[in-house]
C-alpha cells in the first residue's frame, strides 16, 4: 500500500439532492468562499473576518454575549460545552429524548460528571414535572442540558420552561441547537440559555466542519472560576476566547480558515434573507411536505405541535424494504433521504428540508418521486394527492 | 449587535505570499476541490473518498497501519494521541524543546497523566542520554513523545534513537509531525512509531482544518484494552476507526467533507510529484535560502545538522524593529514572514517554504526583498550577495 500503485483518481463526487438529516446542499456562493486566499492566523484582515463571523453568530443565536465557531463539527461543540461547564463530580441533568441525548449522557459520563438522565420516549417531548422532580432529588445541580432539535426523531423541544427551571434551581442551561439554528428561533438571551452549540451543515447553509457556539456571561464566569482545568485543551473556551475576542488576540490553534470563510458567507446570506423570513420559509415548506405525506396516507412520527419543519420523520409503511426503497430514490431521482438512527433504524425515514434545500420545488419533487416509487413497491395511494395537498399549503401561505 | 445594522460585507481577503510557519499558499486545484458537491456521510461514494485519503496518508506517513484525518487542526491530533494512549496516572515522558513540546506537557497534565518533562534548550535537539536517564528513573513508562519538527524553533528532531529507546523500555512512541509531513521522511513503520499526527496546512498543501494521524497496531491494541474510556468522545480513536475502516461503517460525527476533499486533492498532488522528490524539493530550496541569508550576514538559529529546510529561523539583527520590519515586508512585497513564538518573540523570524511555496522563485523573491529592506532599516549588507549565494546552491542541485 505504500507503493505508488494505489494512485488516487480525479475527484468527481456525484451531485445529489441531499434531503436527509444533513449535510444539506450548499449555495455556490458559500462553496466559492472557500477558495478565497488563506491568511496568517493573526493577520488583521483575518481577525476582521473572525469578528464578522462572531457578529453573524450573535444574530442567529439572538445574543449579545460571546460567540465563536469551535474548530470541529457539532459534536465538538457538544463536548466543548460539557467539558467547560462541568468539573469531575458535578451533577448534570440530561433530558435524553433521542440519539443525541444519548450522546450527551455518554460524553458527560466520560468527563467524570454525575449524570442524572431523564429518559424521554423517542419522538416525544419531556414532561416538565419529571425535570422538576429530578432537580428536587438532587442537592446541587450544576447544569441542565437538552437537545433543542433532536435530529434522530424530528422533535422540537421547547426551551422556555426548562431554562426557567434551571434558573430556579441555580443551574446553568445548555441546549443542542445543531439542527435548529437558522430554522428556528433560538432566543439565547431572551430565554436565558447559557451555552448553545450548533453545526454548520444543516440550516445555516455551510459545509460541515465548524460548531457555532454561544456562551452566556454566567457561563463565562463559571468557566473562569473552575477549580480544575478542562480535560480538553483543544476545546478550552477560556483559551479560545483570547483568540476570538478582545484587543490583543492570542494564538491558540491555526483556525480552519476556509471553513470560517464559508460560514461567514452563509451568515451573510442569512442576513440578506432575514432571520424571521428564513424561519418562516422552513416552516412553510415543512408544513407543505407534511400535508403531502399525510395525503399519501403516510404516518408521521411527530405531531405538528412539536415537530421540526426542517426534518420530517415518516414511518416506513409495512412491507416496504427500507434500504431498497432509499436506493431506488437515489438511483432514479438522485435524492438522498435519511435512514432511521439507533432504535428507529429501518422504522422511519428522515426527510430534511434544510437551508438551501428548503424550497417549494424540493417539496414537490420529493412528493412526486414518492408517488411514483411507493406504488412500485406495493404501497397503494391516490396518484397526485401528495403534490395537490402540498401545493394547497404553499398557495395559502 | 442583534439588529440588522451590522451587515457583513463581501468576502475579499487579500492574496498574500505566506512565507511564515503556515498556513502556506494552496494550489488552486486543492481550493477548487472544496467546491465539489457534498455527499451523505455514509454515501458509498464518500466512503470511497475516505478510503483514498487513508491510502494517501499511509503513503506520506510510510505505514501499512491505520490512518485517518481527525476532524480538527493539528492540536486536535495531538490531543487525540495523548487522550487515547494515556489513562489517568500513566507516566509519559515528554521531550520538550519548544512551544509545541510545552503544549504536549500541558495537554498530558490535563488528562491526568504523570508527566516527566525533559526540557531541551530551544533551538537544540535532545541528548539521548537524558531520555535514557528519565526512563531509568521511572518504574513504568506508558509513552514517550516528542516533536519531530518543532515549528517554534525550526529544529528537526531525529526519531530513530528515541523510538528505539521507547521500545527498549516497553513504552509507546508518539511524534508530532505537523510541520514535517510532506517535507521530511517520517518512516512510521520503519522506525516503529506508534502514533503520529500532523496538520494539513504546512507541507501537505491543503488548508488548515484536519489533522492526519497514523496509529500503529500496538497502539490500537493499547487503545482497545484501556481500563477507562478516553475523556474525549469526539477524539475517541476506537470509535473513529469504526467510521474510517472496515466493511460496515458506523456513523460517529458528520465528516467535514469539503476539507476531506481538499486533503484528498493535496495527497493526489503529492503522489504526482513523488514523495522523495517532494522531500528533495523542500531540502534544496531551504538550503538555498539558508545560503542566501548567511551571505547577507544574518545568523541562523539552527545549524544545518538538524535544521528544518521548510522553516528557517533567523535571528533578528540588532537594531531592527521586528514588527515594523515584518509590516514593511508585508506592505511593500506582500510577503508574510513568521514572528517568533513564546520565548523567541521579537528574537527571530521564521521563514517558511512549505508545500506549494517551496520554490526557487520564492527563495529569490524573499532574499531580494530582504536585500532591499534591511539596508533601509540600518543593516548594512553586500547588495546581491544573498541572491547570488542562493542561485549558486540552486544551480548545483
Amino acid at each position: 500500500m505504500i507503493t505508488g500503485d494505489s494512485s488516487i483518481p480525479e475527484l468527481n463526487p456525484p451531485s445529489r439532492l441531499l434531503l436527509g438529516p444533513g449535510p444539506a446542499n450548499i449555495n455556490s456562493r458559500v462553496l466559492r468562499a472557500m477558495t478565497a486566499p488563506l491568511l496568517g492566523y493573526l493577520d488583521p484582515d483575518f481577525v476582521r473576518i473572525m469578528d464578522d463571523v462572531a457578529v453573524g453568530l450573535r444574530q442567529v443565536f439572538g445574543t449579545k454575549s460571546f460567540t465563536l465557531p469551535v474548530s470541529g463539527t457539532g459534536s465538538a461543540g457538544m463536548e466543548a460545552g460539557l467539558a467547560n461547564l462541568l468539573e469531575p463530580g458535578d451533577t448534570v441533568i440530561v433530558v435524553d429524548a433521542g440519539y443525541f441525548g444519548d450522546r450527551m449522557v455518554e460524553m458527560a459520563e466520560r468527563l467524570g460528571a454525575t449524570v442524572v438522565r431523564i429518559p424521554v420516549e423517542w419522538g416525544k417531548v419531556v414532561e416538565i414535572g419529571e425535570v422538576r422532580k429530578a432537580f428536587q432529588a438532587q442537592k446541587k445541580v450544576k447544569l441542565l442540558t437538552c437537545v433543542h432539535a433532536e435530529t434522530s426523531t424530528g422533535v422540537l423541544q421547547s426551551l422556555t420552561e426548562l431554562s426557567r427551571l434551571a434558573k430556579e434551581y441555580g443551574a446553568l442551561f445548555m441546549a443542542d441547537t445543531v439542527t435548529s439554528l437558522g430554522a428556528n428561533k433560538i432566543g439565547f438571551d431572551e430565554l436565558g440559555i447559557d451555552f448553545a452549540f450548533s453545526g454548520t451543515q444543516k440550516c445555516i447553509g455551510a459545509p460541515p466542519g465548524l460548531s457555532p457556539c454561544a456562551v452566556s456571561t454566567a457561563a463565562l464566569q463559571v468557566i473562569s472560576t473552575r477549580k480544575t482545568k478542562p480535560y480538553s485543551w483543544y476545546l478550552d473556551i477560556g483559551l479560545l476566547r483570547k483568540y476570538w475576542e478582545g484587543g490583543e488576540r492570542v494564538y491558540h490553534h491555526t483556525a480552519p480558515m476556509s471553513m470560517v470563510y464559508a460560514l461567514r458567507e452563509a451568515l451573510r446570506m442569512v442576513q440578506e434573507e432575514g432571520l424571521e423570513k428564513r424561519w418562516q420559509r422552513h416552516t412553510r415548506n415543512g408544513k407543505a411536505l407534511r400535508a403531502g405525506l399525510q395525503a399519501l396516507g403516510l404516518k408521521l412520527l411527530v405531531p405538528e405541535a412539536y415537530c421540526l419543519y426542517q426534518l420530517t420523520s415518516v414511518l416506513i409503511p409495512q412491507g416496504i424494504d427500507d434500504l431498497k426503497f432509499r436506493q431506488a430514490l437515489l438511483r432514479e431521482y438522485n435524492i438522498e433521504a435519511g435512514a432511521g438512527l439507533g432504535k428507529f433504524r429501518s422504522q422511519i425515514w428522515r426527510l430534511g428540508l434544510m437551508g438551501e434545500n428548503s424550497t417549494p420545488a424540493n417539496v414537490l419533487l420529493l412528493l412526486s418521486a414518492l408517488e411514483k416509487l411507493l406504488p412500485q413497491n406495493g404501497y397503494e395511494l391516490a396518484p397526485g394527492a401528495g403534490v395537490a395537498a402540498a401545493s394547497k399549503v404553499l398557495a395559502q401561505t
